[in-house]
């Protein structure tokens, strides 16, 4: 039974964390931490905690589960500074988008720490974006190592199932490699084609159909969060980043010879694919 | 006044029309042909024609605008086929995505051609998929040249907008050059990418979140459609997916480095294209 659950930083993920929480009554109580005191009130008007503030010592003290909700840029350095703070029965887990230079670090400070990553709402940003139903049915990978206390993974998985999230476990580095390929190479691309669209102006944006508004979405998240992202896993992107470029020369190939086999058979293995999705989360 | 308007091809387009312009009293007619009778029957079964055959000299005979809504790999030889049957005072226009190659081809075979291209349905294929309100608010891109008649175009920019369509227009080689980036390159690069997700099988699929299902959505359109499509617009597709290389290749050096200035530059330009689109159709 988590009593206090504490909660630091009210952006999109934070706020909405909080939301889903007190309405699925998942603790006892709602904390919100944030560095501001506005935006603390503010997620406290919003409905999502119970208490709300800026002082971190009484936002972290007593709480049974805490989660880091700021970006990643910003979350070792205060994982730092709750550290001297945090009772050594507390758990801990965060919602960063990379998760092996985050959980190396983060296990260091706390014994019952464990990551996690919660798939929702990349191309908004701020609590003004948050809904209590986020979560229901995204994806969350929690990112257990040989060393996470068993019963802290216990209380972080099934905080997020109840939070409305299908949970599924990978450890670390190979959660990196995947989302580099599912999440992170997919918004530098989507970003890379829109330049590739504009590189005249934006006039071809008036031609655009449903097509590339559903494409191109992506590109619209927070640029800071996402330079965060891909600095933080920069060389399994680096390695995504390759294999597209080569599937693509060879596509580039494909058209200069006018290669209607390899162009079908490239499609028609995009589309087996893609169509598995429709069975998916 | 439209009395009889033809459709050639009942998939998912030639459907839709049908649908749209029955609801919305466009013409006093819709006459569906099908290569088949039992897609003709179909079509009318599902309420996309007032008359449905598979005789083309019954379908052409007196229209006043015929639509050729087959796959542009078919619409050529077609064309060439109801040439002899078609009243020279019969406004003819098509629905492909590639219009140099088939302006250029139908201007000379029926003197009252202009080119059309709604943007609308990309994903799903055949009629089952048709909708009476397939074009609401799509952008359907018509391309005159400098010869085309100028009743037959007001026509035809009409019977577009009557149908539910926000109507542009584009000479063919600039529609092929546009749509070729906010299209054809986007439908590509969204299958090499669902390719490189699965370059060791389909497992990263079970992780993936909103965004990347979005992002890969168009590529889980007809193989076949989108390879003559790819073809057809070769020299500009391949000119789009050159410099997008080169821009891929830009962000790999800036991840190499380590670059956040770069990085967030680069996803900086993209936001703002992107976020104009919320203004747009």
């Amino acid at each position: 039974m988590i009593r206090k659950l504490t909660i630091l930083g009210p952006g999109l993920l934070g706020g909405s964390i909080g939301m889903a929480a007190r309405q699925r009554k998942v603790a006892g109580k709602v904390v919100m931490w944030a560095r501001r005191l506005e935006a603390a009130d503010q997620a406290f008007t919003l409905g999502a905690a119970d208490e709300a503030g800026n002082d971190l010592r009484q936002a972290v003290a007593e709480a049974d589960l805490i989660v880091l909700a700021t970006p990643i840029g910003a979350m070792q350095a205060l994982a730092g500074q709750i550290a001297p703070l945090v009772s050594p029965a507390c758990v801990v887990t965060d919602v960063g988008s990379v998760k092996y230079p985050i959980v190396t670090a983060l296990s260091a400070l706390f014994p019952k720490f464990v990551g996690s990553h919660p798939m929702a709402g990349s191309e908004q940003a701020g609590i003004e974006a948050a809904r209590r139903d986020l979560f229901d049915n995204a994806a969350c990978i929690v990112t257990p190592t040989a060393e996470t206390d068993k019963a802290a993974l216990q209380l972080v998985h099934d905080f997020w199932k109840q939070i409305g999230c299908q949970v599924r476990t990978l450890p670390p580095e190979q959660h990196d490699e995947i989302v580099a390929r599912i999440s992170h190479l997919p918004h530098v691309v989507a970003a890379a084609v829109v330049n590739v669209v504009c590189s005249d102006g934006a006039h071809p944006l008036n031609f655009v159909g449903p097509g590339f508004k559903d494409f191109s979405r992506i590109a619209s998240g927070p640029p800071e969060m996402w330079t965060e992202i891909c600095q933080q896993n920069r060389q399994e992107i680096g390695r995504a980043l390759e294999l597209l470029i080569e599937e693509l020369g060879k596509l580039r190939t494909a058209l200069t010879n006018n290669d209607g086999v390899e162009l079908k058979t490239m499609l028609k293995r995009a589309k087996h694919y893609r169509d598995e999705l429709r069975f998916r989360v």
